[in-house]
């Protein structure tokens, strides 16, 4: 096992009727800026059972964040804060929403120009705005760590950035939130999780057995319940575990003194950047295609993953290796997400452009050995064809 | 899933040579009480290389924290801290002297008799002295939780607490310092660890997915390093994973959102206070005889655990459950841990003492189901002799 240093001190209040807790969880006299994205959430009444449980706070409303938030509207809720004089953030929504309020929180009181938080992956982040989320779409675990990604429009760059600041003070778990969202989303949430999980886990033994078994737990949890979140019919406890998974997927757990990858992610990232896919949809693309082409350095975690995730016991260490790999593209497929470039009708033609956007980044030496180059990423990209 | 509240904020420095971060953990002005227990923490030599990472930090000493940590003891050290008018605690040691800084923390600024921490089970507890900790026996988890237990000498009261205030800031956890434990000690860590498991996860199904799997993959880790932990020269690699493990095994996690029993503890408690038997090994004495006269209100999980944990496939339901609990008992006689009350010399003739301590303390309706009344206690005391 390596050595680590893991903190999560965000709280969770999980389970049903729980946004009433905003109550309690807020100071009565903070100045709230309310983050969030489309209509949905007013829809839905969560803006109305949010706005109901804080009561006689002094609330502004940002609305408007866009999946894959952009500096450019961030931006925009900065100034509001900034001329409201707020001091407290809230963002309801998923993935997107809570990881533009990271970098809302961060920016407000950023020496320098914001896009240096971007640059600099959240290094130069000093201090950042107390905030909290409800969350309405299990997926990305935003909800429980200190990471985000941020896209800016005018260049196309999508980048990561972290920060020990930006933790989430509280996040409110409610499963019946999902109940309105359309299944694309929630097929979109179990794949993200998943590779998630796969980007901490398949990579190299280290003997963490905990880690791995952890991932394993999650990886398993995902395959059963991911066709019943399919069904609109899907019931009260499916979707708790859905959510509670996503999040744990994504907390710094599993990741705590084991290798990571992060590769999938990378490439996947220049892929909505340049061509408008759905985060997970990038990766489901780009997870079987990474798996094909580092099969060798990968070969050991590979066959953990098809033994005890898979259950498979058949056929020699490449067959056995092929059937994990095929597993996990079918699962990805049976949920309605494509797994090749083609579906989205991109062909090699495309390629050479990801390829100078990665260079662009400095993505150049990615993945658990940082030997992911752009040649490997090319080829990644040409299994994927 | 029921619903729940999860917060832990307790930092983990994980691996070796992390002992020196303790300057960077603590701050430069903090008037410090090191607690400790026997000789074995300076023998050792990690008192030596705690009092060189504080540098010129002021530092007292209170060394001879016991096992089952006294309250006699502990209300010398809150005198210490209050006469030297100290501002941070350091534990070096293990469970017991963890579980005693937490009672210290919250006794020195109480309000009253500091006993009423432990009659309230510390829910009197309004606030408490920041502290960290120096793990150096992999075993109850009190490095990342927020509970504790401390017993009266003079009554025979083994009485636990718990308080959101008493998180220990930060624990550091070098597998290196478990090199010089003896057997006897790591192997009660792997059973208190694995009771631990047990108690959250052996009650009823509640289709918690994830908690189950995680519980699961702690039973699995915790029968496969088991053995080695009591080969001298078990490797770095093996006691990293015994220390996490133990960690996880009762920090919070695996406990959100089910129900839960403790109903092995509380009865092991009483065994300690009057018999003096090490907790881990009280504990191995009562799981088994509690699954056995429990087994209808646990049948579903007790299937799940032979199937998930133990690989058991072959015979009936009953038969399954049956090795299922006998394989509980191998494995904590395997590592030296008896399972019956007669190992001790004790007879049917101690039970009626040990329920009236029972009575005395409440204890009358423990378990998930609250339904292990003083009689049932004594069935499970009957079928452990």
């Amino acid at each position: 096992m390596l050595n680590f240093d893991f903190h999560n001190p965000t709280r969770i209040i999980f389970g049903n009727q729980t946004i009433a807790r905003l109550d309690e969880l807020i100071p009565t006299e903070a100045r709230i800026l309310l983050l969030y994205g489309g209509q949905s959430a007013r829809a839905s009444g969560t803006l109305h059972e949010v706005r109901e449980a804080l009561g006689f706070r002094e609330v502004q409303e940002f609305g408007g964040i866009e999946p894959n938030p952009s500096y450019e509207t961030l931006i925009r809720a900065v100034d509001t804060v900034r001329i409201h004089r707020l001091d407290f953030l809230l963002a309801v929504g998923g993935g997107s929403v809570i990881d533009g309020t990271k970098f809302v929180s961060a920016a407000v009181g950023y020496d320098g120009d914001a896009w240096d938080i971007l640059e600099t992956r959240g290094a130069s982040i000093r201090q950042a705005l107390p905030f909290g989320t409800v969350l309405t779409l299990p997926a990305t675990g935003s909800e429980m760590n200190n990471g985000g990604v941020v896209t800016r429009r005018a260049t196309q760059d999508k980048l990561p950035f972290r920060s020990p600041h930006v933790f989430p003070q509280f996040s409110i778990l409610d499963p019946t939130k999902t109940q309105t969202l359309p299944t694309r989303q929630l097929a979109n949430g179990v794949v993200d999780a998943f590779v998630h999980v796969m980007e901490q886990y398949l990579t190299y033994p280290i003997d963490a057995r905990v880690q791995d078994r952890f991932a394993e737990g999650l990886l398993q949890t995902l395959i059963e319940i991911g066709p019943l979140m399919l069904e609109e019919s899907a019931d009260y406890s499916t979707r708790a575990n859905l959510m509670w998974t996503a999040t744990l997927a994504l907390n710094g757990l599993i990741g705590a003194g084991v290798p990571q990858d992060w590769s999938t992610h990378m490439i996947g990232h220049e892929l909505t950047a340049q061509h408008g896919i759905d985060h997970a949809r990038t990766l489901a693309i780009v997870l079987p295609a990474n798996l094909e082409v580092r099969r060798e350095a990968k070969r050991a975690k590979l066959l953990q993953y098809a033994e005890r995730v898979w259950h498979i016991s058949q056929g020699d260490e490449e067959q056995r290796i092929d059937a994990a790999i095929q597993q996990t593209r079918t699962l990805f497929e049976s949920l309605g997400l494509p797994t090749r470039l083609s579906a989205y009708q991109l062909g090699a033609d495309v390629i050479d452009a990801l390829i100078n956007q990665l260079a662009a980044h400095r993505l150049t030496a990615l993945g658990e050995h940082a030997d992911v180059s752009l040649d490997v990423s090319r080829r990644v990209l040409e299994a994927s064809l």
